[in-house]
């Protein structure tokens, strides 16, 4: 019996017409896989590509230093390799794709994240196939999760929740971003994190997007805005909390409760059916009539292997809400040179409504207040 | 006045003859703009490319939600930013190099990179434009660091060395995997590191070359590989030391003595003038005399803002030392199913010879015991 993913992504292959599916990101390989390519993360010369053709073909090519682990982990029985110095991934492809038997094919494949010189090279090599994107194929597989998926969404999502409330009950003014940074890095990697990425943003800094930590002391006044990006077992967490070192002013209050009631107001229609431009918009019309303009293009995004994915949650997206997506809900308001807010959390669509993935354990409902 | 890097780039690129150098790469891009877009890493949609082109012009393209940061951050003064979900960067990038004046110019662009869609765009766009690769250039460049990336190498390599030494005499028969990488997270992150990879391996899995920490407890008898790969302000370390859990074999002794004395006898080669496709032949020649087949076909790679780059130190190289070279040399020996052997150190080239960058404080001439 073919895995699961393998059979839900060749049926979904043959759904739209196409002989091969083909993947070259580590995002898309590794869920094809079932496992990371260690060296696919660090080093973007070793090629990993899993190749899906017709009624049975499945094959996985990996640079020769990886083939031993990929024997022993991937759902891939057919595994083939190469040489980095002296042989070109594109060609073992190429060959793959011919004994596959779909040469002069339509091959679906990444050309949003291929190299353009691999590109060049398997059209030379296989001037009869056609090449199609297969992005939204692959979105589309990955946005249902299973409920295997499930589960590691939810360990990994719990632990994020319970970290970043620890974390802003041990702030202390004078401890700086970086230090801030370590202590939920120790908190998440005990929890049994493979690896994560956090952001604090402290003062006027809490109003930049993606906030590397800094040795900026947090001082009495500063707003501070912490993201965690959890990593476990290759799903990913993102939980974000804002807070104020001492009391908040009338402004800072009043920005936050509009940020939770546009929350609040979205949570209300999460369930099957709902599209996403429309949950989008209830959150704009919250915020605007509010004078406040939304910063960012989006409220949210799916999570998965990726912390980005679809749906992303904007009126550029004709996607409907139903059962096992898993996504954020992030209001946020960055206020260059002063200050930002944010809050996010993670959310799965049920049969019959939805359930929160995070934010039981620190909702954030009231700016947290430390010192 | 251009940044040192800026204008070492911009000759090299007129030096090749090209009119421009179009950087879409993490590494490239952090190297050229001189700090890291935090979401590029995290998201493969949101594209950074830098354009170097003529005389004078550079600018720089992000997402519009990193524009703040990059205006704060980039060597580059000229930002210019596009929204994810409605327009093409490629887009952005083909009116760039058109106001840059080089719409049917030569183009040195990341081929070995780019997506292969933004590829096609840019070919629709700039048809009378010639799309060249950059890779050896940009790897050309990088490869001879500036005094001040030496000193960041030294500083991350240093500490990497330490923790490697601390963590080895801190092992007990019994612990996981996984806790000896988590006590190396930790030291590594209380030293400065912004982030980092661990590999352990123990028993059969120190034969699997990257070996990614599991709940396997050591034990008794036991090989134990340890590879530690740091980040720090965006530089990379590289150290792996080989131990036994009690006594070593004869067998394993008479391993590690090759190991080490190929290590010897490359040093004792290490100045500027020497190529290294004649240190790699000396290494394999090493091992062969003595009945080891060399299991990588590489002994070991440049070090800088990637954990690999050139030179790779093999025999299909034809790059000769030159003074503020970096470096790893690696001699490992794996013998799948059964251990693995492997020692890894950073090393400088010289004006007149070489500096050891790690490997004062662990230098692991012998097998390190545990227990």
């Amino acid at each position: 019996m073919e895995h699961e993913v393998l059979g839900k992504l060749r049926a979904a292959m043959k759904q739209a017409g196409h002989d091969a599916l083909v993947a070259f990101s580590q995002d898309n390989v590794t869920y094809t896989a079932g496992f990371l390519v260690p060296s696919q993360a660090s080093n973007r010369f070793r090629r990993t590509i899993t190749i899906i053709a017709r009624d049975r073909f499945a094959a996985q090519i990996v640079v020769n230093v990886e083939e031993n682990l990929a024997r022993q982990r991937s759902r891939f029985g057919d595994i083939r390799s190469y040489n980095q110095f002296t042989q070109d991934p594109a060609d073992v492809l190429a060959d793959t794709l011919q004994e596959a038997g779909v040469a002069a094919g339509r091959i679906a494949i990444e050309l949003d994240y291929m190299p353009a010189q691999d590109y060049i090279r398997l059209k030379e090599r296989l001037p009869k196939a056609t090449f199609v994107p297969c992005k939204d194929l692959y979105f589309g597989a990955r946005m249902i999760k299973t409920d295997a998926e499930v589960a590691l969404l939810r360990k990994v999502g719990e632990l994020t929740d319970r970290v970043a409330g620890e974390v802003l009950r041990e702030i202390k003014p004078g401890m700086t971003e970086k230090a801030v940074a370590q202590i939920i890095t120790n908190k998440m990697m005990d929890g049994g994190c493979d690896g994560l990425k956090v952001q604090v943003g402290s003062g006027i800094r809490s109003g930049i997007t993606n906030c590397t930590p800094t040795d900026k002391k947090i001082e009495r006044g500063d707003v501070v805005r912490v993201e965690i990006l959890g990593d476990m077992s290759q799903y990913r967490s993102n939980v974000t909390r804002t807070a104020v070192v001492g009391e908040p002013t009338d402004e800072q209050k009043k920005i936050w409760d509009v940020m939770i009631g546009s929350r609040e107001a979205c949570k209300a229609l999460l369930k099957p059916g709902l599209a996403v431009a429309d949950l989008y918009r209830t959150y704009v019309k919250y915020l605007t009539e509010r004078n406040i303009e939304p910063t960012l293009k989006f409220l949210g995004h799916g999570i998965g292997q990726t912390i980005h994915e679809e749906p992303y949650i904007t009126d550029t997206r004709t996607i409907v809400m139903a059962p096992n997506i898993t996504f954020t809900m992030e209001p946020l308001y960055m206020i260059p040179g002063r200050m930002g807010f944010h809050v996010e959390d993670m959310y799965l669509i049920t049969r019959d409504g939805f359930a929160p993935v995070t934010g039981m354990i620190t909702p954030n409902d009231e700016l947290i207040r430390i010192g």
